[in-house]
C-alpha cells in the first residue's frame, strides 16, 4: 500500500480520466504498463477496481486481492466481471446505470440510417464523379417499408423501438423475457431474423454468438444487422463470410470481437459501416459516467452505500 | 405531329422511365439528344411537358408550343416552371403531392445523424488504424443536447420534426408563415440559425440564397447545416467557404447549385456529408411518382382532372 493508500486497479489508460478527480486518494496500480507485477507487489492494499466492464475480473484475480470490496463497470456493460463469485466474497459490483442508453439507442439509429440510405456510398459515389458520368445511385427501400427487428427490448431496445417509431415502419422485438411493449414479440430470436429486414442488436453482452449463421442468413440478401450491444453476440466470422458471399445486405457495427478492430480483417468486407465503439460516448454521458463512477469510488474510501450496484446477473 | 401522335417533351433521360408506360401515345421529344431543333420542327404538336421541376420552362418556350396544356412536375418541386405564365396561357401545371414527404424528411435524418454521429470519419477512423494507434475518436455531443432549428415547415419539414421528437432534443422553427405547430416559431430565419446547433433546411425551392454567409455564421463552428431542399436555397459558395475556415462545424448535402455536383468543387471541403439528390428516390416513393405522371399525363390524351394540381405560387 503505496503512502498507505489504498489501491485502485485500472486495466487500461482510458479510464484514468474517468476517475481523474479522486485518483490522488488512491495508489493507482495501472496495470497496461505496470504489468501483473503491481497486482503481486500492491495487490494486497486494492479495496476498487474500475473496469470498461470487458476486463477480465476472474475468482483467481478477485483472491489475490484480499481487502478488494468494489468492482466499478464505468459504463453499462460488466461481462467480463464474475459476478457470483464477487457475491460470494462480499465484494459489491456496480456499473453505471442508465446513464448512457438514450446516446447509445441514438446511434444505433445513426447506424440503421446509414447503412439503408447508403450514406458511405452515396458519399463516394458524389466525390468519384459517378454521379456525372453514370447518373443516379440505385434506389434504396424507403425505410417505411423495413421490418426493424430489435434484439433484446431492455432499455437500449426500447429507446430504439421509441426513435424508430415515427419512420413509420413495423416494429418487432425478440427477447429472452416476455413483457409488455408497444410491439409484438417474436417467437424466437430466429423468427425475428426471419421477419425483419433489419436487425438490431441490443441484447446483454453476455449473450455469445445468438446471431450465429442460421440468424444471418435469415436476415438475408436484402436485409441488414445492426450491433450496439457487444461484438461477441455476432458470430463475426460468420458475419464477415455472409457480407463476402453477398448473403447478408449491410451491415452497421460499432462493436468488435477484438477491440480496436484490427483494419485488415474488415478491409475488403463490402456493404458495412464501421463505428470505433462509439455509441454510448458523449460529452454529457462521460461526465455522468465519471461522476457516477468517482462517486461510487469515493465508498471505498468513505463507505456509504454505492449507487446502481449490481444485484445478480 | 410525328405519326398524327400528340408531342410530348421531356428535358433529360432519366424522366423516359417516368412515362414509361405511356410513351407510346406520345410523340417523345427527348431534349437532350435531339436538341432544340425537336422544339423547331415538333414543337407545334406538343400537349404536355415531363419535368423534373427545375428544368426552366417560361413564357417564351410556352409560346413555342402552341397546343401546350399540361406541364406535369415528377417530384414535389417545380421551381423552373413559371406558374403565373402558363396560368395565363390556361396551361395546368401538376406536381408528385405529397408523396415522397415522408421518405425526404427520412433522408433528412439519416443526413443528421450521419453529422453529428461522424459516421464517415468514425468508418475511416477504423479502416485506418487510428483506432489502433491513436484510442477513441472524440466525444460527440450527445443528440439530446442539440437545438434542431427546422427551416420551413411545409409537410417535409413538419415529417422531418415529428422524427426528430423521439431523440428528446430541443426542436423550432421559421418559415413565412406562421402556423399552428407543436414547435416553437423563431422571429426570423436568422433568429433560428443564432439559437440552433444543427440547421435543417426544408424551404421551398425558390427561395434563393435564404441561408446566406451571415445565417451560416450564426449557426457556427459547433452547429451543422444539413440541406434537402434545393441547393439554391443556401449560397453555397459562402457554405464551402466556411467550411475550409472552420467557421461552420458541418454539413449534409443532398442538393447542390449544380447537379450532378462537380467533384473537384467538393474535394478539399471537410466536415461535409454529400448525397447524390437521392432523398426522396425511394422504390416505393418512384412508383408512386411514376403512377401519378402516368395517370396525369393521361389527361393530356383523354382529358379528365389532373391530380395535385398548382394553383399558384
Amino acid at each position: 500500500m503505496a503512502g498507505g493508500k489504498p489501491g485502485l486497479v485500472l486495466f487500461t489508460s482510458n479510464l484514468e480520466r474517468m476517475c481523474e478527480p479522486i485518483a490522488e486518494r488512491f495508489d493507482v496500480l495501472r496495470l497496461w504498463s505496470e504489468g501483473d507485477a503491481a497486482i503481486r507487489e500492491r495487490g494486497a492494499g486494492v479495496v476498487a477496481i474500475l473496469t470498461s466492464g470487458r476486463d477480465r475480473i476472474d475468482a483467481a484475480l478477485m483472491d489475490r486481492l484480499p481487502k478488494l470490496r468494489l468492482i466499478v463497470a464505468v459504463g453499462a456493460g460488466y461481462e467480463g466481471v464474475d459476478v457470483s463469485a464477487a457475491k460470494l466474497r462480499e465484494i459489491t459490483v456496480a456499473n453505471a446505470g442508465d446513464t448512457h442508453s438514450g446516446d447509445v439507442a441514438d446511434h444505433a439509429v445513426a447506424l440503421t440510417l446509414a447503412v439503408i440510405h447508403r450514406i458511405l456510398p452515396n458519399d463516394a459515389w458524389v466525390r468519384s464523379g459517378t454521379w456525372e458520368t453514370h447518373g443516379y445511385p440505385p434506389n434504396r427501400r424507403a425505410l417505411s417499408a423495413e421490418r426493424f427487428g430489435i434484439l433484446g427490448l431492455g432499455r437500449i431496445g426500447r429507446a430504439i423501438a421509441s426513435r424508430l417509431a415515427p419512420f413509420g415502419a413495423e416494429i418487432g422485438w425478440w427477447g429472452p423475457t416476455d413483457r409488455p411493449a408497444g410491439w409484438p414479440r417474436h417467437e424466437s430470436a430466429l423468427a425475428l431474423a426471419a421477419w425483419c429486414t433489419t436487425l438490431i442488436v441490443a441484447a446483454r453482452g453476455d449473450t455469445r454468438a445468438l446471431v450465429d449463421r442460421r440468424m444471418i442468413d435469415a436476415v438475408g440478401r436484402d436485409g441488414c444487422i445492426i450491433n450496439v450491444a457487444r461484438g461477441q453476440v455476432i458470430d463475426e466470422d460468420a458475419l464477415i463470410a455472409a457480407l463476402r458471399d453477398g448473403r447478408l445486405g449491410g451491415a452497421g457495427l460499432d462493436v468488435f470481437c477484438e477491440e480496436p478492430a484490427p483494419p485488415a480483417r474488415w478491409a475488403n468486407v463490402p456493404n458495412v459501416v464501421l463505428s470505433p465503439h462509439a455509441a454510448g460516448v458523449t460529452v454529457e454521458a462521460m461526465a455522468r459516467l465519471r461522476d457516477t463512477a468517482v462517486r461510487n469510488l469515493k465508498t471505498a474510501l468513505e463507505g456509504g452505500a454505492v449507487v446502481n450496484e449490481i444485484l445478480s446477473r
